[in-house]
């Protein structure tokens, strides 16, 4: 959580940071879009690295240890979310990044040389998984990976839709794939069919603009892993949904959107939103990604292309995430 | 489901109706303003009666037993819905007014001396239900009971808000009180308070449009029964939810409602419709109803009261349901 002063307390660990991704978030946060950052502001929530220091308490890890580090930098570990290892949703959560730490300084997220974090909140890296390219899974990959297995998407038999082909809807591809699940991708470009169902196997394609397409696939989806943050209709994926079916929502589009709610009562269809997964989940979703060879595509840049690749971001001109090689090209200071 | 010769099939029960609520959809229906009504049309779809002929197939019923109708005509019964006891999301649900029935009849509602349904879409009426009063529980009963039960809001130590009080409203309260949980109405009406606190034993009252007491209460409800069919904001409901809330829309509005999704996102909070409940349910809900000895607040009405209780209808001008008094004010034809 990037204390100024980067001590080490008896639960922290301390990392050298090798590589972190560039989320869309960072642009929102950056730029204050959501209108809750706090500067100086250092983004960065996809954080790996290596172990280099640690406290005198600390049992997971050791000096050496690869080791990663997502969103969250603390939370109050005593209410009911924590209790039942969902920390992402703790109202007392302290993000990586612009939250007010228990001692009082503000965090610092991974667009850094150094970053110290409690253990809790610190995941093992397995050695079978690249850094760079798993350092987004630590955000894009939670926030896909949780839903799957909270709605029960990782079933066989399961239908599952994906709106939306960037940093998290690739990756929502791949662990549907892994839990060998026919998976469906929704998007506005019929560009994108040849790359997802040839290069990521996705079972089907369908136009989102394309009325016949959609109503062919109407009533055929259990879930929908919608990851567009963009305002966009909803009418036409829950259409897709089977009775008792869910739109999982990802993006937070910065504007309210419109929700039919005769479709939704017809077949007791549901609309809700996800945000990452605990500590636990967290562990088990890098490990999954491990097990199944997982991994983000990814564009590596130094740090001084940033500004370029936020520029890019905006227009979703990367495949599919940048990751900063912090380890070789940032200096520490 | 009325047919026009009005024969009673193998596997059918014929009942003299006695009495049939008035449910606000029945106004929607007349005026045709969800688009769907096929005239002539008879609408009623809160039926009770006593059975004057059974088929000879008929298991359930004999000739002078107390049974019930709801929303239910018929159903494919071989679907996943129907399978699992849900007929009310069969794909192929045929409603007990203006669809057509298997046999290219169309259906037609409760405002009738004579109904006869297929016996898997009747209900016992248990000796200790007042037929009058009983009559909304086929139709608005069932529609609050069933995400009570469905989503396990009828748990101790649950907190349960109930959006509008009316027809739907007041027996979500009852219900909720049953279930032993904690119950709060959220109205726009301070008047509405005494009544929902002493005459139906609500534990707390919020007027939605106090910011104040909406804040006070944010994050305290596990679920929300929104009975609510006019166009509202839904973000300060979705504010009152804990995290992992839902949010259960039961009125539909003619137009889409704004949603924000940043605010499901955060808690992981759902927005899902639910309407009705299977037949299996419906007879639980009846059976549970009179256990706890639940009936709907009605004012009875004669059949040619109709058109002015449709009149006050619109303005909410009823306490809670009217119920008109088919078997001695409508003369059979």
């Amino acid at each position: 959580m990037g204390k100024l002063d980067w001590a080490t307390g008896d639960c922290d660990v301390k990392l050298k940071v090798l590589y972190c991704g560039i989320c869309h978030s960072d642009l929102h946060f950056i730029k204050n879009e959501w209108g809750m950052t706090r500067y100086p502001f250092v983004p960065g929530h996809e954080i790996v690295g290596v172990v280099m220091e640690v406290g005198s308490k600390v049992q997971k890890f050791k000096v050496g240890d690869k080791a990663g580090v997502g969103g969250i930098a603390g939370s109050c570990q005593s209410c009911d979310n924590c209790s039942n290892n969902l920390e992402c949703y703790c109202p007392n959560l302290i993000v990586i990044h612009g939250s007010t730490y228990h001692d009082g300084s503000i965090t610092y997220g991974g667009y850094s040389d150094i970053m110290v974090a409690d253990e809790h909140y610190v995941v093992r890296i397995p050695d079978k998984l690249p850094l760079d390219a798993s350092a987004p899974l630590l955000c894009a990959g939670i926030t896909v990976y949780s839903p799957f297995k909270y709605f029960g998407f990782d079933k066989p038999g399961m239908h599952v839709g994906v709106v939306g082909l960037g940093g998290l809807g690739h990756l929502a591809v791949k662990f549907a794939k892994a839990f060998g699940v026919k998976v469906t991708v929704i998007s506005t470009s019929p560009s994108k069919k040849k790359e997802a169902i040839e290069n990521l196997g996705a079972d089907s394609f369908l136009v989102s603009r394309d009325p016949l397409q959609m109503e062919a696939a109407m009533g055929t989806m259990d879930g929908i892993i919608d990851t567009v943050s963009a305002i966009h209709p909803l009418l036409p994926l829950i259409n897709l949904l089977k009775s008792h079916g869910k739109l999982v929502m990802l993006g937070a589009p910065e504007k309210p959107l419109e929700l039919p709610v005769f479709p939704l009562l017809l077949g007791r269809k549901t609309v809700v939103g996800s945000s990452g997964g605990g500590m636990k989940e967290m562990q088990e979703m890098i490990d999954f990604a491990a097990e199944h060879n997982i991994t983000s595509a990814i564009e590596v840049i130094p740090i001084d292309y940033l500004n370029t690749a936020m520029e890019r971001l905006v227009k979703a001109d990367v495949r599919y995430r940048f990751v900063i090689d912090i380890g070789n090209t940032l200096k520490a200071t």
